[in-house]
């Protein structure tokens, strides 16, 4: 319902995840970045648009960065940097952008500081990425991550990415929030819902209404919810909706 | 790691998840079904290359399906079927195809004999579909999914996607089926393997290894996956990798 958005606080700001990683798409590891990312921007006033997961493979990785980077506001990708054979995430994304990929200096003094005499070839891997990236601090385990133009490469292990993405979240522009309200409409399906929730939503031009309809094993229940960025545009739609569920469960008590 | 794969069943069947939902990319619900059809995928022989989660917007899921379909062997769509105005994924699967949207008679059958007097307008939505499309069975709830080319529409719940993908099943070529087997490396932490897991993945061109590293709060466990679609190559690249395990915890425990 991109047509009813109101942006009063300026430009949106927007953004996509990029899932790197082999394990997501066999079905190995289930993904749990995705919608950790998704409550999060939305918090803070990002608009999360679009998101992918791609395979461990440099070309693929490359093509989604430049799709998504210069689309959306900010990129953010999981996944891929850590220190085996198949943690290509800063080849893909060097060769989206046409670097070369350097050992970041800071990033080895890093590892060496947190590793001593463990940094062998394979955790000095960590340290590579484009050159003229700048650090994303770990607080979890050190291994930095990193962000290059608009695009920001965080660890796929959930723990390190939430910290990663505490660390970049001050560094971000954000646009105005948006606001939501969840009305809950109890003992009614989604299907008695629809025809007069369309009218609704085509009187308040200004929000955007979702139907989220589920079963507890004895009733439905059908969750309403009005989002916008105008807290009046917003309060005025969730009056209508909250009229409407009470006609409709007033009907079913009859 | 594309180069390494073999297909010595012929060509491999190849596969797109498109999770349709501005529910998804705002966090407020949390995506199951990405993880789920790539589990199934795998086990029946079919590789999943890529999924994207798209907002309900009807370009947005145009432009996703058409770069999907023509790319992969089979696309499979998750969400906004239902009878609610955001549920539009009818409008943006025949945009992509240039089809019409019509009301398929057999769907509108289905859904007379289920619902009876409750078929309102709202519900008569979920017989909307690009013209051609085939049914495919809902188990669950009735209202079907349906087929036009490459593309399978499914429904965003899980028990009722899953039971529609249980019927799409047996209508799927299949490749040779990805075959493979975890090393536990316990005690070894994925900066200690990565090294000679390189030379084990380059002497081993027939096989994907990947390293997947976990914390249980006392000690780490890297697990080493093989995988192939050939035994043989399988289990020559796994003794490699156990001896190497063994090799690494015996330095630990001396």
């Amino acid at each position: 319902m991109s047509d009813g958005r109101t942006e009063s606080g300026g430009e949106p700001v927007t953004a996509a995840v990029l899932v790197i990683g082999d394990e997501i798409l066999s079905g190995r590891t289930k993904d749990r970045n995705i919608g950790y990312i998704a409550e999060y921007l939305t918090n803070i006033g990002v608009d999360l648009r679009e998101a992918r997961v791609v395979p461990d493979v440099v070309e693929e990785i490359a093509d989604a960065v430049n799709a998504l980077r210069a689309r959306y506001t900010y990129v953010f990708t999981t996944g891929g940097i850590g220190p085996t054979h198949d943690d290509i995430t800063a080849d893909g994304v060097a060769h989206a952008f046409g670097l070369p990929v350097i050992h970041h200096p800071r990033a080895v003094e890093i590892l060496t500081a947190y590793l001593g005499d463990r940094l062998n070839e394979a955790r000095l891997r960590m340290a590579r990425m484009p050159e003229g990236a700048e650090l994303i601090e770990n607080a979890v385990s050190k291994a930095p991550g990193w962000r290059i133009g608009n695009v920001h490469v965080m660890a796929g292990i959930p723990s390190v990415m939430q910290a990663m993405l505490d660390a970049i979240a001050p560094t971000l522009k954000t646009g105005q929030k948006m606001l939501s309200v969840t009305v809950e409409g109890r003992g009614l399906k989604e299907g008695d819902v629809g025809g007069p929730l369309t009218e609704i939503q085509t009187a308040h031009p200004g929000v955007m209404i979702g139907s989220y309809p589920r079963f507890d094993g004895k009733r439905f229940t059908t969750a309403l919810v009005v989002r916008s960025r105008d807290a009046a545009l917003m309060a005025a739609a969730q009056a209508d909706v909250e009229a409407l569920v009470a006609r409709l469960q007033a009907e079913i008590e009859d």
